[in-house]
């Protein structure tokens, strides 16, 4: 029962990591060119201060769950863990909902600000962007389970146990 | 020394409770009118999403605030506390993040996506916008604060006590 618990904990951090892993390549590799008349603008990920904001926290994200993947069974660091992925959590929910933010304001545009959509001009570079920040919610999910297991099995917060 | 401590860490709950509380009152009763010619538009918090979210999400923190003002000490739901800080801690920081996203591009505007800042049109909704977020980033700081207390006391992630 505790073999299968932890193989399944083992599972749901590959899946964290490979879910950020990939959020940050699709936002990163996403570009798309338009041109109006003489001008060229490019459309990518640096053009915005909240997602190059999501992209850094996403990739300090990715290589703690790489590390995290190989941390022995046994390590005495495993406490220290629960304190990291909730801090990790954290910067992925802040980036992630700055992201979201951004993303709807150039999807839907805000007409009193007068800020108009922008995925009419780049449909690709839109649609590759949602991919990208749609992996980014399924790895914040799953961290958010992961620290919810912590969460159960070190503070036990409905008293479910005698104490 | 005991009674000290909890003095203080009532001092920042009902810190972090006023903050957010003004923090919501700042941002909602923050509205501008400006008129082009025979438009008139009337920037209100309600006009962003993003800002819809961070009153809503402030004004559930700053009912929960209250309410734990008012639990006594002896209570046995102070372990539910630590979790509840926890979630609310999340939703807060959550909604801040989306708030300052949309602020930035109010502020600074977004040369590539043709977003002109707003901040011109609208300085006074725009410096009291300005003011109800920096409440709202102490509310977030005092909440972190009270949270790493709480991860300290149940966790002892550094291993500082002997188990």
């Amino acid at each position: 029962m505790a073999k299968t618990w932890r193989i399944c904990l083992l599972l749901l951090r590959f899946l964290a990591f490979s879910a950020t892993l990939a959020s940050v390549i699709v936002v990163t590799t996403s570009h798309e060119r338009v041109s109006f008349l003489t001008i060229s603008i490019e459309a990518k990920y640096t053009n915005s201060a909240a997602f190059k904001y999501f992209v850094i926290a996403y990739s300090i994200v990715t290589v703690y769950g790489f590390l995290v993947l190989f941390l022995p069974q046994e390590s005495l660091l495993w406490r220290l863990v629960v304190a990291l992925d909730l801090v990790f959590t954290v910067l992925l929910i802040s980036s992630i909902s700055a992201a979201l933010a951004i993303a709807q304001v150039g999807k839907k545009g805000n007409d009193y600000a007068g800020w108009l959509p922008i995925c009419g001009q780049v449909p690709k570079y839109c649609d590759r962007v949602t991919g990208g920040l749609a992996a980014g919610l399924i790895a914040v999910i799953t961290y958010i389970v992961l620290l919810l297991h912590s969460i159960h099995t070190v503070l036990d917060p409905l008293l479910l146990r005698k104490n």
